[in-house]
């Protein structure tokens, strides 16, 4: 097989912490994969765009093809960020280096992804959270506002919540439980000063990691562990109700954090869920197939 | 009067966003007045140090006295950030100008200015909150662990809750009230990527803005708004609850929401409040004063 002859697809999935490339023939089949820095053009405009440019080469390195062939390759890029209209517009003005590029939100790519570019909804649990649905060309984002604000039952939201327990449990107004000595172990703390002194400045992706000391709490019984999770999960009900009013059930659950959440979600939830059939950066070649043909 | 003649007294209160000095006699009449910047030394030591000798010196030029009087000066010195040991050390440490220093918490200074120089309690709400009380010699604190994770029913803490609701009422997770309304139009926003966008990067001094949007809406009668403020009076009860337990029921409210909070704490702390005898730089001096004694 001469790549050479037949048109290749670049696909990324970009965020706040890395960017995953893949490159695909048109059978889509996977010639080869590349991990770059972040793409999130919120952060940083000029960061994502070396980002993908980096991302896009290793994944052609590594399917043994040569990096001058960048500008032969129709890009499908998906990325966070870019549901802000502002940097949409900033990134889409993007001198690219491909020979086509179509641009897409990171949940529009996970979503088309998961269902192999059909309509459906995703619910995404990691350091962030958020739901989305694509139905007939139309489609709603509910939550992932970000941290700390937003992203209720995301890994960051349950250590957050988990930290502020902590410390009125430590002030005595609140009755301490294991999960407070699950989290003072975690981060190496004896006294809330010096929690103070740890957690300080800390974003998002810190207060992530946090997230297994509230399940292993509440596996072990903690009902202050037990009441975030059901707190989180009363929320992901709700986002799972405003998607299916938008016409859709099939639902694939994406992150970090699933196999630890999907036990506590109820079964109106977990009996909709299907496994995702491609990753995210899969689903922006479908994405930009699908562009393609449109032209 | 000469003031060269009798012993001069400098009361500092200083915190993250500006530093109060004052002069006084030793019969407690105030001189002179100062202000300066930031003297948290959790934030910066350096900035700490240079806000405090501006700040007196300032208070020395407003006093009609030579600014060169500085090392005649008995400092009592109450700063935010120095109830961690290390940052306690840190100050202590200071080759400082003045003729002796006597270092404090802000929180000592206040309660020890409110009730005059003896026991008593205090709570503290303005952009962060705080409880803290001191009997018999013995202190405690409770609360104060900073925003976002701490601070409950501080302004910063009444606006990120705002904040919060406002995102789930846009996602229609919640039905949106006047909360919204209000919120939206303070931060002349008009809808949630707009909002999310100006919220970006903001800190405890921002949200704090946004609690008037909160006390308006609640005393319009908006129920999300209203369910804020009892979360924030109900922890406060709790606060002053531990606090009264350590032998003291004299309490002073300290703060800039204090006028629009004390409407909405119930009758069993209200009944309990004084006003403040002096300001806090006031109460750095009695303490000051006071390690003089023991000398």
């Amino acid at each position: 097989m001469d790549n050479k002859q037949q048109q290749l697809y670049l696909g990324i999935d970009g965020g706040g912490s890395k960017c995953k490339a893949v490159i695909l023939n048109k059978d889509m089949q996977i010639l080869g994969e590349g991990i770059a820095g972040a793409a999130n053009p919120f952060h940083s405009l000029e960061k994502a765009q070396s980002s993908i440019v980096a991302a896009a080469e290793l994944a052609l390195e590594n399917a043994n093809l040569d990096k001058h062939l960048v500008p032969e390759l129709i890009a499908g890029i998906g990325l966070a960020g870019v549901n802000l209209p502002k940097y949409f517009k900033l990134m889409n003005a993007w001198q690219h280096p491909f020979k086509s590029m179509h641009l897409a939100t990171d949940l529009h790519i996970a979503c088309l992804g998961a269902h192999n570019g059909e309509d459906g909804a995703i619910m995404i649990t990691g350091t962030g959270s958020c739901g989305y649905v694509s139905v007939n060309g139309d489609s709603l984002i509910i939550g992932g506002h970000g941290f700390p604000h937003g992203d209720i039952c995301s890994g960051a939201w349950l250590g957050f919540q988990a930290v502020e327990k902590v410390l009125l449990a430590y002030d005595g107004i609140i009755q301490p439980t294991l999960l407070s000595e699950k989290v003072f172990k975690q981060l190496n703390c004896s006294d809330s000063n010096t929690l103070v002194e740890t957690i300080a400045g800390h974003g998002a992706t810190y207060y992530g990691r946090l997230a297994i000391s509230v399940f292993d709490a509440a596996d072990a019984g903690d009902e202050v562990a037990k009441n975030i999770i059901t707190e989180g999960c009363d929320y992901f009900v709700a986002v799972f109700n405003k998607l299916k009013a938008k016409g859709s059930v099939k639902l694939s659950l994406i992150g970090g954090l699933k196999p630890r959440l999907i036990e506590w979600l109820p079964t109106e939830i977990v009996d909709n869920i299907t496994v995702a059939e491609n990753p995210p950066e899969v689903g922006a070649v479908l994405f930009a197939m699908n562009e393609e043909n449109k032209k």
